[in-house]
């Protein structure tokens, strides 16, 4: 059916369902001026939004209208994560253009509501507006985290080790495949493409790591490069890590070899892999890795340390050789 | 300067100053994944979000980059008010294309920071990327109403009074005087006009009604004709108003007649007035009506009271004839 067949309130009548998956939390739910939620006693509050625009962030012949819903929600999961937090509810707004049907915007709620589910998200409001251009999806998640658990950019001290979450670099190299014609035949692609269009955020590590005492965090949305850059900055202090400690996927291997490309290019640089990236005293970190692979299998790489000096962040080849990296190509507006 | 030149950290730099007006309940602004705030004690957390387009919602060759932040603002503290509720916190996401300037965004965040300043209302966050065809507005506003003020749509009972703040229409009326060529050298313009680019939040007055007991409550940016039927659809009851009572400025008054307009079709239709209407018992709303005029000079005015069957909204002409009213072209996908 057309969008201008049911119209705007229609619309909500078709999305409306199954959004409430926390109702003792939600006072007023989709459906009046605002939202009104519960907060949980003595937690902060922690905010995110983010903005996905058709042509610029996702291209709808590449992407199903679940995989993008479940992206929209994913990548603001994931800020939450990595402010030690656990999201909550959700506001989403989209722009439709006109060529889009109603089983497009079901479809793409479909894909929010089932990441909702998973992590007992509530959506508990947003906007349906008319779009003359491309479509634009707007995701605004609030979350909450204990005062002890808050971790921030800032806190990385000189001895932290620095770690991350999982294998790096798979998402920006599945996007390169899904670019490819013949994709779909070669099976090292599948989890590659799969981590570009479905990321899966890190809340559950997010709030180990948190509670086991990291002193900074950030998820790792536009590479580590870039995201270590920020730590280092946001802390006055350097950061060392070690090409060869850096975790990556044996399909991510296969790839750089059919692609033809340096896996450092996709672990550094490629961004989107919305894994966590943080520093924690060397005693914790033992601690907490052990916890997070056999409570929830995810694997703590230990990648580097942080060091004195205020000097960026330093690359150790395995021949020892140094270099200085530092964020690439992530002006948006070039 | 172009946004290309200064790349999106750029920009956050240049417009982070004077983000937050009350700094006691900001933990993290500005600046890392995501904000975190402190909720005040004992209070239900609103929340509500708008998305402005252009070309559907704003004419960039009809409204000046600072009005158009203070109304993309303003939108949303009017969502809030219609709860009951006072804004705390905001998020402001931007899809910018690249034809802007930087100067045009600092302008549009000038808007948004005057209206916080004077609400108290903080910026926390946001998202900024480009677009590849027009602009992009999305604000997310999270506030805060103590329990017992909370107002929803669908609490209206038999026998209360309907009443609204201010005068309706104006903001509709300035919408179409704007598009005339010479509407800048008509002085009842510019009132009109003004309602239209720089709605005011009836932010104080939403607080004091719903304390002083209202028992449903819309603000009116759709038309008071679709406000009004979906308090009567969420409360259950019917509505019946008169012509004759309909509050409405001396400037409107000019503007049917230069326009030949029905002032009605404004009043009833027009939308974006951004006043709130309200239903409440006689004896509070008579307590109420005196103290809003005198504490922060809104005027509050009796149009109608809530019938017993559910037979939507009546209208009452001043010839005692009676008539449907219906909610009217607001499907925003045609």
């Amino acid at each position: 059916m057309e969008l201008k067949d049911v119209g705007e309130f229609g619309l909500i009548d078709l999305i409306k369902a199954d959004t409430i998956q926390d109702a003792n939390s939600v006072v007023v739910g989709i459906g009046d001026d605002a939202a009104v939620v519960l907060p949980s006693p003595k937690q902060l509050q922690v905010l995110t939004t983010d903005m996905l625009v058709e042509g610029i962030h996702f291209d709808l012949s590449l992407s199903l209208p679940w995989q993008l819903g479940h992206k929209a929600m994913a990548v603001n999961l994931s800020d939450i994560a990595a402010m030690g937090g656990v999201p909550r509810h959700a506001l989403v707004s989209l722009a439709l253009p006109q060529r889009l049907t109603t089983d497009f915007v079901v479809d793409l709620y479909q894909g929010m509501k089932e990441i909702c589910r998973e992590f007992r998200v509530n959506i508990v409001g947003g906007d349906t507006v008319a779009s003359p251009d491309g479509l634009v999806i707007n995701v605004t998640v609030l979350g909450e985290v204990e005062p002890r658990n808050l971790v921030r950019r800032s806190g990385a001290r000189v001895g932290d080790w620095v770690a991350v979450t999982g294998t790096l670099g798979n998402a920006a190299a599945g996007l390169d495949l899904l670019q490819m014609e013949d994709w779909e035949e070669e099976p090292f692609a599948w989890p590659l493409v799969k981590a570009h269009l479905t990321p899966r955020p890190q809340v559950a590590a997010g709030k180990h790591v948190a509670s086991a005492g990291a002193t900074s965090m950030n998820d790792i949305s536009d590479g580590l490069a870039s995201e270590l850059n920020e730590i280092a900055v946001a802390s006055n202090v350097g950061i060392r890590i070690y090409a060869d400690r850096l975790p990556v996927s044996s399909e991510l291997d296969i790839a750089v070899y059919k692609l033809d490309k340096l896996p450092l290019e996709y672990v550094l640089y490629g961004g989107e892999d919305y894994e966590l990236v943080f520093t924690i005293r060397e005693p914790n970190f033992n601690l907490v890795s052990q916890a997070a692979l056999s409570n929830f299998g995810v694997k703590l790489t230990r990648i580097g340390e942080v060091v004195g000096d205020a000097t960026g962040v330093t690359l150790v080849h395995s021949d020892e050789r140094t270099e200085k990296i530092s964020p690439r190509g992530y002006n948006h507006f070039r």
